[in-house]
């Protein structure tokens, strides 16, 4: 089995700058999440972005899609920011062939107390678990993309009741 | 959705009391690694057994069995100690109509450096993504009961070549 | 023995708030140090401010001083912001007949990897085993006030070269 | 300045191997300790003894004086079980114009909570505060050798009352 790891920033891998008082994007964390999981299994990693999901563009949306489409890997976990995790989720799913797991956290992987690597283990069970598709990976839920909302209120993911209609 | 945890003890749970000098099974972390997932799914915990899964008998495999087959939930994770995990798998196969998860850690999760987060994480998406079976979620990997065993010299659990006919 | 501990906020309490991608000042981690120091002797914490030491104004160190001037405790370890610990320093060695250090850290106490621990532990042991006067505990030195400045392009306290007459 | 660190084992390093369910000394955490509490100063660490205390010999503790007396350094931090700490000061206090500090924990540092950097940051402190002499700095307490013992039943360090005869 080989996953390739795709890292575009977000509160997952913030860093505390001291001389600004201020939560910046750092380097990915995901590598270290791996190493204390002990994963067994072939995987790379590509730093894509290292932005706040508020700042991810259309135009970084799509040249995400586009990295992936043309990639030869089968699957994907996606670590990202948590505002706007939902929006890429469906840009990504006219991909055809692969399953893509998004994922990131509500509080920073340098944190003593985070979600980081809770969440990165589910999206490892996941996309190996998962048929083709584009999911979510938060709050100890498996979403499928198109399904799910980011509750900013309770500041939580949660399924998205569709419509019949 | 809901999960019953079901834990028995295991390396994840171990703590050091200074007097002996010597690890022994505590109270079960699988609260608190819950917690700090910030997990958004109903759920509750069954604590069964506080052993070194060496020193789980027969007899308590078939209690545990009796238990999960005996009982109303549909999605399990249960804790359990590695050296033995493989062999409380096999037993539980017998179950129909459940989904199980069984997972642990190979160093302690009140470490600061530990694999039972990453795994719980798993075992949490494992679950609900997976049909009826029994399955191991350790070292990255989701396994199936029958098709996995620990390989003690590299410490970490590995897929088992299925038979030669 | 007694120790008064009095927070003030900065970088040791700072906590990271998702919707605002920013930092603040949160609940102080002094009680919670504390407790995983295992420690065992008579002491109380007052919380006086919550504020990034760039924010604090001379009205509040004046207000500290009197404080801490008009109580009746012997020593006391103060947390504070490191960007102007040094001044309020300054402004504490009016006060006569006790023994106060500061402390404080330069990356947060709720991080993985922080100094914020190692600091109040020496501030502590600085606060029992110094005589009448106002110190600095930070980057493993404990510092008289008056003898130390923030070197802000190194990030760390250094020693100031006492005066050529 | 200048401090010399020993470590010799004891809870402080201990570390837990599966294979033997069991905790023994790994190697010392006081390196990773430091450059967590991000410490400006010069300083060598000395690898003595890997045991748990109780097993240190009086043929051990002869040599780790022997090491001391002859060296160069005036600034020592020992990193020590707790169950004999007690008796290593009392055979290194003969030693003259030397300030030295015993420290430990009563959890190992590896444990995401433990005292072990609470305590070597106590130690580091009084080690540039404190005279010559042999010092043990455990559960907050900064005790003179002679005056001190741990009260196994509570598990913590505690002053003894000196004999006026």
């Amino acid at each position: 089995m080989f996953i390739r790891f795709v890292t575009t920033g977000g509160t997952i891998d913030k860093i505390y700058f001291d001389e600004m008082s201020q939560f910046e994007v750092g380097e990915s964390q995901v590598k270290h999440i791996l190493t204390e999981g002990l994963v067994n299994f072939d995987y790379d990693i590509v730093s894509m972005f290292q932005k706040d999901s508020l700042e991810l563009t259309d135009k970084d949306r799509q040249e995400l899609k586009e990295f992936i489409a043309g990639d030869d890997a089968e699957r994907y976990v996606i670590s990202h920011g948590t505002d706007t995790m939902v929006e890429t989720a469906d840009v990504l799913t006219s991909i055809p062939g692969k399953t893509i797991v998004l994922t990131g956290a509500l509080s920073p992987a340098r944190f003593k107390t985070s979600d980081a690597v809770f969440n990165v283990g589910m999206a490892v069970a996941a996309v190996q678990t998962l048929g083709r598709g584009v999911y979510l990976a938060m709050n100890g839920r498996v979403f499928e993309a198109g399904k799910v909302r980011k509750n900013r209120d309770k500041n939580c993911f949660e399924t998205v009741a569709t419509d019949r209609n």
